[in-house]
């Protein structure tokens, strides 16, 4: 019995070892200056996971504030939230960007039903962003079900007074959940200006996810340059709602659904972006941005989007504090307003950026979610690309191994030029569209060593940014 | 206002097109043969997210069967599922592998708390497997913080008849975090026998996980070689209430900890492995095992740990199936029984395959949790380690950058021979010790595509080991 006790509390510590994987990052490989980067990312790592203060401020954002659509009192709160935590963080100067935004309200929750048989079926549905709304008795109407807006606009003259229902799923093979959105979006944003154009009385969308499950996804749409006596509201329905209407309808093609909403869009109301900065030691004339959105969807507490982005940023200038790191260059951290429905912040602050003359040399967005960190996309010129690709070997250790080419985000992308270098955020996707835009995205659904390690990442690219694109000319490192 | 609306759609179309970071697979940077592969590996990933099984699998294994500790009858209802579904599936032959295991029980819900100035804190406590009882009354006594299985050792007889509570808590600046756990796990293994020879009433131990909470982890501990007479009771608390005793021994180092529970270790129990296999269609005497554990510990679900490892080990057979992909070696699934305490389904699977004469060639282990893939640890020799590591850029679309050498799992490690090829499945880590060993880890808190992706992942790489280390003589791709 004692052998097989001894057996026994080995084979216990087996399972440790086995499962242990960490190597020491290996200061071997590095040059000199690496092995002083590698320190100084170590050293950021090291305070995010241990004394972060990210995850309680999303938690004060999320659950104190709530959601915060453009021009709600949950955005203003917001925004005298963001100013003053920026100066508890000890920015050097903070302020506010005034910017108009556009206003838009849900009104009463939405209602949608069909009978088959008699028996009513329940519609999980929400209005989608600048929709009208319905006339207070609903939209009542027989469906046509389409995959595309092509296959819609052949239907031509047979869509007066019919409800058209877009129902392309999102492609599950795609790795990345992005591409699959990108896939299907176009339904949601132009439908309702395809449809109206041919005297269709509403449009249903399938909602943008890749779960299928009962949750209506809300997002922006728009009626393009359609005149507006032609006009529909239009609606998102959850996925398992959109599979079960669309065997109903193969069953019952005369079926009649039901909608009603009472949203509106206001007049513009006066907002605001939250800036603040660090100022640079040696060049303080450049910047560089760090950023997310403030705003977020009314369904919920806009948690993984984007208050992770948020308090990402502001994170980023803390672990730069707290480490006593003083960027050469400006660092400057940007909560936009008005990312989901008309980017107005972002447009507001590149505008006054020109105005202003100043000289931004790199931006970085967090608006993909505040899950596990996979690396960033670049959208750079070749040599910068370049520059920032060879600091694989500094940033894997953390997971970080995607450093490719693509695009940034929606908030910095209007700074865009030759020599300034965009970096988006690439934390896993494939959680992130099952929260997106729906009641779900809550504070619960962030884990605080993702979100931590996330703010981490996003110091660590911007400490050798401001290194190494130090005035625009890259140095090798 | 047109020109607005129309400004407004392209910067709404926008964001979908900065998102988008997914590049094709790029077919020109392979040989002709690694084409081959990387078309079918691309297939086993597409069949795994459009029609994969194990999502459905694994709701059925945690939410009807439940928790199933060795030679609890959860855990024998879970050996007829797995031998059912595993004839459902259509393996070549399913059979049952005898094996004794321990037969532990927790009894009843464990109490605990302590009074500060008459007020009574409760404290959320669970027993370790393997533990006695209390006696009925309970234990009362002071406590003695340590940090560390040395400084018990130090403290010698003024262990006697106290609490001895064990509070280093995880290193969270590990960024993997099953190196957190392996650092502080003696303290939960071996605490008892330390303390219990020095004839201290009983050990408290703060629970292995990152997080601060109020949830107890269970999970195994030993004796060893401590006569029966020096055995003392042994349990987890949260890390939050772990973290508040602290506080409260620092004021009141004389306050007494009571705490009360009625576990057993029953004789072992009769049990099983469930195996099944396809049939190698060039040389079937050459054997690959991909496997997870059946068993789980009692508090929850046992969803993490380890049916994700489960369902996955059996929907790599259900890929190769479905894609009519017949393997030149024999496939073997095996569901082992008892990894958490004993190891005895392990054992008996290597010795049977030693008593056999079977000729393995490798084995994957997936029992790291559900979570998003990041790729696997190898242990193997140098030329199939190399080898393996070759595969990076087939593997490295889909997110598995990690080939490190490393251990591989506790079931498979007995299979341990200088020409067998093992291999650990790893998934992201930064979420599985808020679930691992207690109440949370449930169905829900497992991702329908992660798990997919890890069963296509943990398929791809069994595709390639059965077509490149054929006949264990590794054929360069």
């Amino acid at each position: 019995m004692k052998k097989l006790l001894l057996l026994f509390l080995s084979s216990i510590l087996l399972i440790s070892c086995n499962q242990k994987q960490e190597k020491p990052i290996d200061n071997n490989q590095f040059s000199a200056e690496e092995k002083i980067d590698s320190t100084k990312i170590k050293t950021l790592f090291n305070t995010a996971l241990t004394e972060g203060k990210s995850y309680e401020w999303l938690r004060v954002l999320t659950q104190n504030i709530g959601g915060r659509l453009s021009g709600s009192p949950e955005a203003e709160k917001a925004v005298i939230w963001g100013e003053k935590l920026m100066n508890e963080v000890g920015l050097d100067s903070v302020w506010l960007q005034p910017v108009m935004v556009p206003h838009w309200v849900r009104g009463e929750k939405e209602v949608a039903n069909y009978a088959i048989n008699g028996v009513q079926k329940n519609v999980p549905i929400c209005a989608l962003g600048f929709s009208i709304a319905t006339s207070k008795e609903g939209v009542l109407a027989e469906v046509i079900e389409v995959k595309s807006l092509e296959e819609a606009t052949a239907l031509g003259d047979k869509m007066k007074d019919k409800i058209i229902f877009f129902n392309r799923p999102f492609d599950n093979t795609l790795i990345k959940t992005f591409e699959a959105y990108g896939g299907c979006v176009d339904q949601r944003v132009k439908g309702a200006s395809v449809c109206g154009n041919f005297g269709a009385k509403g449009v249903i969308v399938r909602s943008m996810t890749n779960a299928v499950d009962d949750y209506p996804h809300t997002g922006t749409m728009s009626y393009g340059d359609l005149p507006k006596e032609k006009h529909i509201p239009t609606a998102a329905i959850s996925s398992r709602a959109a599979n079960i209407l669309s065997d109903d309808l193969k069953a019952n093609p005369n079926l009649k659904f039901y909608f009603k909403q009472s949203c509106e869009t206001l007049p513009d109301a006066p907002s605001f972006n939250v800036v603040g900065e660090i100022k640079g030691s040696e060049t303080p004339e450049n910047v560089f941005v760090v950023g997310g959105h403030l705003d977020s969807w009314d369904l919920a507490e806009g948690a993984h989007d984007d208050g992770t982005g948020i308090v990402q940023s502001l994170e980023v200038a803390y672990l730069f504090k707290k480490n006593n790191i003083k960027p050469k260059n400006t660092l400057r951290v940007v909560f936009f307003m008005n990312e989901e429905n008309g980017t107005k912040g972002a447009k507001k602050y590149a505008e006054l950026a020109k105005l202003n003359k100043e000289n931004h040399i790199g931006a970085l967005e967090s608006d993909g979610g505040g899950h596990t960190p996979r690396g960033f996309s670049i959208d750079a010129n070749t040599v910068n690309t370049k520059l920032l690709q060879s600091w694989k070997k500094l940033l894997s250790p953390y997971g970080l191994h995607d450093l490719d080419k693509g695009g940034s985000g929606a908030d910095i992308s209007p700074l865009k030029a030759e020599n300034v270098t965009l970096v988006g955020y690439r934390p896993d996707s494939q959680r992130y569209f099952d929260y997106h835009h729906t009641s779900t995205d809550t504070f619960d659904k962030v884990n605080k060593r993702e979100l931590e390690l996330g703010s981490a990442s996003m110091a660590s690219i911007i400490y050798l940014m401001d290194k190494y694109l130090y005035n625009n000319t890259p140095v090798k490192p």
